[in-house]
């Protein structure tokens, strides 16, 4: 079985994710009539799983409407002791380091994941964990925030797989690992 | 007369323009076997004069063969008094604020300006002072060096003009600030 684990983020031209505030309204700067989703369903119909931090999870549930994930969320989390009820079969706290979490995700059958997160994310790609990005960038300067990127202790190659401009104004770019 | 300053460079996929030794290696990771010039010679047609710090002079001063600029070079830089002979008539010192250096510029009839290096970059961008971006992005994660971006005391709104692959896996995208 081939275990790969994508990221699939927006980020401002300077490559944050959230402004000073942790504000994420310059997401939606150009308008989106047609509410083109921008390749995330096609994404996720390839994703078993989903390993997000507790702040993303946190912030999704205060969102209004449905929970959005159509597959398995498995919150990293060392606080949390219970999730909602009505969210029982869909969101699984989960904790560890990077790849002691992948094993046991792993070991319940999910191999494709969708990694999500700022924090999450970072250290992911510290150990080496991330296979794919698939990252959007906004076309704004937010000249501080929380960054997708942070510090890494070696270089990581990547290869563009395709790259496409959405709504006219956000490219697209699909990267893949490149094999040591 | 239109006053345009433009910054055409490369960065990393994290953002920079020099790894955490000041190497820009990383920037030749994809074979150029036809020397595609990624549209430089066609940028540089529309430029009149290049803005640069002392510390992207003196690389460029210490590259092998000859001074590559087509084009009168201004050098920012409190400490250089003097420079080469053989760049007499090429290259010009200049001290000041953003503003002053434009003005200085301007009043010698050179209207469209190629904004290099890191630390200039930012403080013109941090004055409002950039219009256009072309930013070529190298698919690595190098996890550390010089940001192209910086701080910046409020947001900057830009459009997409383009988007372009080059040599495969190089994506190259113009961006124009939007009118406040």
């Amino acid at each position: 079985m081939e275990f790969k684990n994508s990221i699939f983020i927006a980020t401002s031209l300077d490559g944050y994710i959230a402004d000073k505030n942790g504000g994420i309204d310059w997401l939606l700067s150009v308008p989106n009539p047609d509410h083109d989703d921008m390749g995330y369903n096609s994404f996720m119909e390839n994703i078993d799983a989903l390993v997000m931090g507790r702040v993303t999870y946190e912030t999704v549930l205060g969102f209004q409407g449905e929970w959005p994930y159509p597959r398995p969320v498995f919150v990293l989390s060392n606080t949390l002791n219970s999730i909602p009820d009505h969210l029982n079969e869909k969101v699984f706290l989960i904790q560890g380091k990077p790849k002691e979490i992948l094993e046991t995700i792993h070991s319940k059958g999910f191999s494709r994941l969708y990694i999500d997160g700022g924090k999450t994310i970072q250290s992911f790609l510290k150990e080496g964990l991330i296979n794919e990005l698939i990252i959007t960038t906004i076309p704004i300067l937010l000249g501080g925030g929380f960054s997708l990127f942070g510090e890494l202790n070696s270089l990581i190659n990547f290869e563009l797989k395709s790259s496409k401009v959405y709504l006219g104004n956000y490219v697209q770019n699909h990267f893949i690992r490149l094999k040591k």
